[in-house]
């Protein structure tokens, strides 16, 4: 298996980081396998979506309306208003997932991009690790 | 790896394609491995639940209500209503799943089956991509 | 691929199971590859949170907060009360993930555990299978 462990700034506001294009750079080249996107923080989460014409901020108002920022729903309370809810959000929208890789170039539709899903405020650096498995 | 793309006609209603027996005809005769059922577009989603005794139906509604068809809720608009919402879901319904094999087997549960869930009225035709990899 | 089936007591209130033991255990002295965890059940789930400081609690709390248990909304209607929600709750918290392994370790984060959600009531027994693919 091939892996690498990036490391993302994504500041103190709420982001989505695009990456698609360091997980199709870490595949080139390589032949037929699966690629393993995984975010190793327990407030950040991965999704496949459309990116640039509003629905990934359509998705993030959507995490807003489901797991509201009222830190009275929440037992787990430290950090920046908000927290409680960030920890809650990897259990709906998951740290991990795969994508097929054939001859190299991930399986991804025209529309779909990888994206790091991150809310928390507190944490501006996170690491990210790629994992390529062929046969 | 062994890999196929699948083509389905899924019309222009909110659909749910059961997968179960291509996915289970894609890895019979082969041995121990992941099967990968992966959607390559941005309105589609996979699920992984009971089918046939109404919770399908129950998990179609759930959409629904988590994810409102209320194209003002929604920046990106264009096609039929409702569209805004089809491309929010794949971030909470992920278009990649994983399903252990075994001798050849799926290990699906008695109650499970895989799903397609395409709320999208706007295509008619999905692609479909099943790769199972293997040691 | 290396993989077993593991069977654990999940009783008859409403559970999370930290998973995180069995599956480094399970990996252990293991080399690089995926480890994919999967329970053959349609009324559970895995999620990647935090467990122990309250977050475990507030994502069950979100769950019920999101898929009610109001029976009036499912069609799918048998067992204990909020066997019809219980039953959604795998389209939106799939029973599958999957981890890096490196080395024989989980790639997982300081904060991450693996866990398995199970809101039924009905089924004190339940089933987990890991499995891990190397190259």
């Amino acid at each position: 298996m091939k892996t690498t462990t990036l490391t993302l700034t994504t500041g103190h506001t709420k982001t989505f980081v695009d990456l698609t294009r360091e997980a199709a750079a870490f595949v080139a080249g390589e032949g037929d396998g699966l690629l393993n996107v995984f975010v190793p923080h327990a407030t950040a989460g991965i999704a496949i979506i459309e990116t640039g014409d509003g629905s990934d901020h359509d998705f993030m108002d959507s995490i807003d309306r489901l797991l509201p920022v009222d830190d009275s729903l929440y037992r787990h309370r430290h950090g920046s208003r908000g927290h409680g809810a960030d920890h809650v959000m990897p259990g709906w929208v998951s740290p991990s997932t795969v994508v097929p890789v054939i001859d190299g170039r991930l399986q991804l539709g025209t529309w779909q991009s990888i994206v790091l899903v991150d809310p928390n405020r507190d944490n501006p650096i996170r690491k990210l690790i790629l994992s390529f498995l062929s046969d």
